[in-house]
């Protein structure tokens, strides 16, 4: 019945390898240096509320991240935060930049068993030149036919990556960790989605889940990827 | 003699668009805001030297350049800058972010000119999210036929993508106000470079001028472009 699936688009943060728990031990470093100043919850919310209001400024990334952070720091001590404390987030921030890349469980090896019988393709959001980093030091780039890091994940970018990599949404699988970047927007563009949760998700990243979708899939890790596949098309 | 050139890359900023006049505006409030604390010439020094340290960690763009800001503050006065100019150092950093996109003169007449006889390719680094903000505000995005923004402008990244969206380096030409990110590595890869200078250019993009490669040429604005294309196949 279905059209074969020809394409399989790949999240790359927390789904191929770990990324949002250099944020959150950051987050704890940037709480531990505000302790004097705020209760922890309360740093946590301002820092989130910052975040949102500069998305449209800064996009996603660690250097935003880190501009957030500062700016947080500035307001929730009305300009009393010491120096040294603002060049202790700098330090933090560059550190996050360097941090080593740790390829998720099953990564490598399905990558691996797909790549003879699909076009695989990397769909990431965030800094092109942290990505770009993260990218060379996994050395996962050669199993993949394309790149794409791209400012915002809409079923527009899809649309676009699906068709000119694939042959179109309705044949193509987007597979990631976040419900409302790369579930919904590839259900919308009308190609299939599967959902592998990652226990640490940026609070920016939740969605409803969408229950009802009938190209919605969901596997536990990316070992069960391989099977579900067979079963689509 | 020469193969037909039938593809032209352009750079973006301070070729198409005004760019470098809004860093050196925001240097400028910077120095003020540091007066107290150092000499106007000292300040600008260290805070090329921290961008240059920083380049390997946050790459080109207005949210390297702030963290660098804030960085060169902490260090130039031991830790003392108040947390009240940091603020005023973000503002500087997100203002640069909105700055309205002005055009450079005969960019749009003769890109609409070319537009027909040649595939036209933008090629620009920096923030990936900042360089698709100034497209979508210089309406000109529809004149090119493709979009390339690279972490890093060498001989690799230029023959990569004349092979993929023209007929190789040798048939292209790359157009651009930076010696050393536009011309000289459009050169070693083989194709052809016209510079275009900016009366303003940043330090780090200085290079000695290759005087004597023949396929090297020099115009003083866009509007001479088309009469030169004609005269190089």
């Amino acid at each position: 019945m279905a059209a074969t699936i020809t394409a399989i688009g790949f999240d790359a943060d927390d789904t191929l390898w770990q990324n949002e728990q250099f944020f959150k031990l950051t987050e704890g470093r940037f709480k531990a240096l505000l302790a004097g100043h705020a209760a922890p919850e309360d740093l946590g919310q301002r820092l989130l509320a910052v975040e949102r209001r500069n998305l449209d400024h800064y996009g996603y990334g660690i250097k935003g991240f880190t501009l957030s952070m500062i700016e947080t720091a500035v307001e929730i001590t009305e300009g009393r935060v010491p120096a040294k404390v603002i060049g202790e987030i700098l330090a933090a921030g560059r550190e996050m930049l360097r941090h080593p890349v740790e390829t998720l469980p099953h990564v490598r090896e399905t990558l691996e068993r797909l790549a003879g019988s699909y076009r695989l393709i990397l769909i990431t959001k965030g800094d092109l030149f942290d990505q770009e980093r993260k990218l060379a030091q996994s050395g996962l780039g050669d199993l993949f036919d394309a790149i794409e890091i791209v400012s915002e994940k809409n079923a527009a970018t899809y649309g676009r990556i699906f068709s000119q990599h694939g042959d179109g949404a309705a044949q193509s699988v987007m597979v990631g960790n976040s419900l409302k970047s790369d579930i919904l927007p590839a259900l919308e563009a009308g190609g299939w989605a599967v959902h592998i949760p990652h226990a640490l998700t940026w609070a920016i990243e939740h969605a409803e889940k969408p229950l009802e979708a009938p190209r919605f899939r969901h596997v536990e890790h990316m070992g069960q990827l391989t099977a579900l596949l067979s079963t689509l098309s």
